[in-house]
């Protein structure tokens, strides 16, 4: 693989090689951390002795065009770190992205792998479901090769009856009602690329990918919901507020070592809106999408749905885990690098109402008749995307794509959408989006509006500049026919125009109309 | 040298070399084309010959980070195309900028040498007279190397008498009284990159070069007014409406040759606003800016300011050379490839009122204790720079530079600036900058306002992004301390932070305090 970081230093053993065992045979690369501190403490003993490349700067100075976009070596070289159980792991991840996801995606970070799919073709939301291959993906760690004969989750803590359960019980339907529901799951990155272009933020330990319009997806998922595995386990004991979720991937923040874990409130698993999921679009998991059973939870955050589910544990408050206390915080403007706490932050849950334009594509040049069609997608984690509407000027005309030209209604999924835009004037133009939801919820104006120091949740008006020639106008169809006569393309723009604009003749006659340049008297 | 277009193909000659003569002896590179229509044609069949390498896109990609941005392998090409007497012009030049100019110039395009002083230390106006080595430099050719005994100009054209003079001549002071100003120049393409950057435009065979904010310089010219000499010529004609000058420069457009040439009208020239200078702040003219004699015009665009003048011709009309009516056209937003014609652009002369904030430069971080200094320019082309304000917050609040704090006023020239704004928010800030004339005039609020297809005059407010790390307030002076004592450093604000924001104790009062993340009922 070309790595994207070539000046980074080669990384070199420092002390002995360490020996990390798997947990459990038939789960590969999941070293247990969370019920062992000593081994925790020793792992951060081992990482304080290197001093890891920093991330490539790429907010400050332009990203590279390279694919994978960012490589991610210094991740890479946390796990080689770590000794023979997770070096394979930034390999082996690599080898599912090239088995299981479409040959074209866009890299966003090669390890952890975050990708999603290309911008053309709008194959993000072509249909209201996103094809496996083409889902996005926004990894934290190695991905777990875990064999579904060896495989059980743990489910423990506040509650009454602490419970072992393999995939074969959970998909006996005997004891549990299986259910299938159509979601929508977003990583709050996504768009953060607007934010990063307007201003830059985080460069989080994790690097914040620039991420573009895709790093959402829609997927139907089988499997049961986790109200009825509390329930299977004799219910909640008191003081029960939260669940929380352990993957086998093991995530690095800050010089310390930790398997992955995030939590939800347990009045959120009450409204059966935790799915413990092992199909997604009627097939078993992807490795890379969490085989062999992972989290869904409708509304929120992507990161709260915990992929290579190793164990739930009820708790009373929230997961102190670093992805739930120390990522995906949402902070106001003023605050930044010189300032900014864990607890100044407001952890992001529910996704607020979202919107982008997937066709046409920012800078695109289009030669039309009078109309240009645009097609995209509508999202609002607390209700349902109840109006989408567009504007042509950048948000003084709207118009309202109407409800036949828009996906079915869900109560947890997007809508996605299409609409022919009436558009006369020629030009740059900047076409925007904005969606209502059923509370009348809708988007914050600009990217300005909602910029934040971490660069989550790029949820403002969704704008694209978009070249228009407009065919139906007089002067340009006799200039484009003019170009076609020579053999010659208006596109791109920027390219010079080889022939002369018009004659001396014809310039002297408006010369003479217009009075000339400047006055007589 | 280092070429910006590595791949670029060689030059290959196209059939017999040719022989174009230099006109005069001691005027090295210098061929007379306007007078010669049938040594035009001749040169016009020869190029037609070339398909030459087109330039390089630059406006839908990444600037390139090298220094010259931009080569010119187009420009060089023709040069290389005419035969002896030009092909040596593209190395003459650069040896002059070399010899000529500060070593660390912002070489914007190589050939035809386009160049601006580095931003770092607002070298454009740390003082109202812009040093020799340090003033742009906007070439439509290569130099030409003239000899100061063999010089003269010929005036003709609607004068009762032409004459030919000698610089000596001109220097006489029984014949010329002597004038010192101090006068402005400006290209029309300062700030073009906040136009590239909002909306590519035309890719103008004379590329349209990326300047910033430092295409403006100051000087005090010394010469004799053009309206002496036309005098001493006899005066005009009647139907003498407009004065057109020649350079000594050759300018390509459109598979045609010709001597630059421009004009401004004989209102103007009355107005003793024209000179014919010799000086550049009390030194005689560098080779690179127009030695031994050039036009001055105060007040309007650059271009006009006729280099290497070779001839001065007095006409009915402006002048129908390429410069003047085929290039610096101002127009309407909705004007664009598809229909720009030359007739439906303003051809631009006079100069609008235009500000720049020179230091801080874009995207800078800086730790400060509630105060943050500002330098910058002002400028106006039809009057004076009457009062600059500045604003911290994008355009709401605005504080007015103290007069004091500004360079002393001209009637054609800039005012120089500081100003120490009072700075209390963190974090990404906008500073803007606006003038306001002495008709009261000012800018347009927006880039987006004033953008035009051929990417000229950029007078909307200068707007820059600026990261505020205020060290008088609390919570920042103890995260300095912090990071102090820790040996790390808060720049570049997007390198990670190694150490913990805060305690897990401290997360937990907080938490407390705000009652959690969600109600409890």
């Amino acid at each position: 693989m070309a790595p994207s970081e070539p000046n980074a230093p080669r990384f070199v053993q420092q002390g002995e090689v360490p020996e990390f065992a798997e947990e459990r045979p038939g789960w590969g690369g999941y070293i247990e951390w969370e019920r062992y501190p000593e081994k925790k403490k020793k792992a951060a003993e081992i990482l304080a002795k290197y001093d890891f490349p920093v991330p490539p700067e790429y907010q400050l100075a332009p990203l590279p065009e390279t694919n994978p976009m960012l490589e991610g070596v210094r991740w890479k070289y946390y796990h080689y770190a770590m000794g023979p159980t997770l070096k394979d792991l930034p390999d082996i991840s690599w080898k599912y992205v090239k088995e299981e996801k479409s040959p074209d995606m866009l890299h966003v970070l090669q390890f952890p792998y975050n990708g999603e799919p290309p911008r053309v073709g709008a194959r993000t939301c072509r249909t209201e479901i996103t094809d496996n291959k083409d889902f996005f993906v926004r990894n934290h760690g190695g991905i777990p090769e875990i064999d579904e004969d060896a495989y059980f989750i743990e489910l423990e803590g506040l509650v009454n009856n602490p419970q072992k359960l393999t995939l074969k019980d959970l998909k006996d339907e005997s004891k549990f009602k299986r259910m299938s529901t159509t979601v929508t799951l977003q990583c709050s990155g996504t768009r953060r690329l607007e934010q990063i272009r307007e201003y830059p933020g985080d460069g989080d330990e994790l690097i914040n990918a620039p991420w573009s319009e895709g790093a959402i997806g829609t997927a139907r998922w089988t499997g049961v919901s986790l109200k009825k595995v509390i329930k299977y386990c004799g219910g909640l004991k008191d003081g029960a507020t939260d669940v929380e979720f352990f993957g086998a991937d093991s995530y690095f923040k800050k010089g310390q070592i930790y398997n992955y874990a995030v939590s939800v409130p347990v009045r959120k698993m009450k409204l059966n809106e935790v799915i413990l999921a092992w199909e997604m679009n009627g097939k078993p998991l992807p490795k890379i999408h969490g085989y062999p059973l992972r989290v869904v939870v409708p509304g929120y955050i992507g990161a709260r749905s915990c992929k290579w589910l190793t164990r739930i544990n009820v708790i009373s408050g929230p997961s102190m885990a670093p992805v739930q206390m120390k990522e995906y915080l949402y902070y106001t403007p003023q605050i930044g690098k010189q300032n900014a706490t864990y607890s100044n932050g407001f952890s992001i849950q529910t996704m607020p109402v979202a919107s982008a334009i997937m066709t046409p594509i920012d800078h695109d040049q289009i030669i039309h008749d009078g109309k240009i069609k645009l097609t995209g997608w509508a999202y609002s984690g607390s209700g349902w995307p109840e109006r989408v509407e567009i504007s042509g000027d950048g948000g003084s005309i709207w118009y309202e794509v109407p409800f036949d030209q828009m996906s079915r209604k869900y109560y947890h999924a997007w809508r996605v959408w299409e609409y022919e835009l009436p558009v006369d004037a020629e030009g740059w133009l900047e076409f925007c989006v904005r969606t209502w939801d059923s509370s009348m919820n809708t988007q914050p104006t600009y990217v300005r509006s909602a910029w934040n120091w971490d660069l989550h949740v790029t949820s403002s008006c969704h704008r694209i500049k978009i070249y228009s020639i407009n065919k139906s106008r007089p002067a340009t169809a006799k200039r484009l026919k003019l170009l076609e006569e020579k053999g010659l393309s208006i596109l791109p723009i920027t390219r010079p125009l080889a022939i002369e604009l018009e004659t001396d003749e014809e310039w002297l006659e408006v010369w003479r109309k217009k009075q000339g340049r400047e006055p007589t008297e």
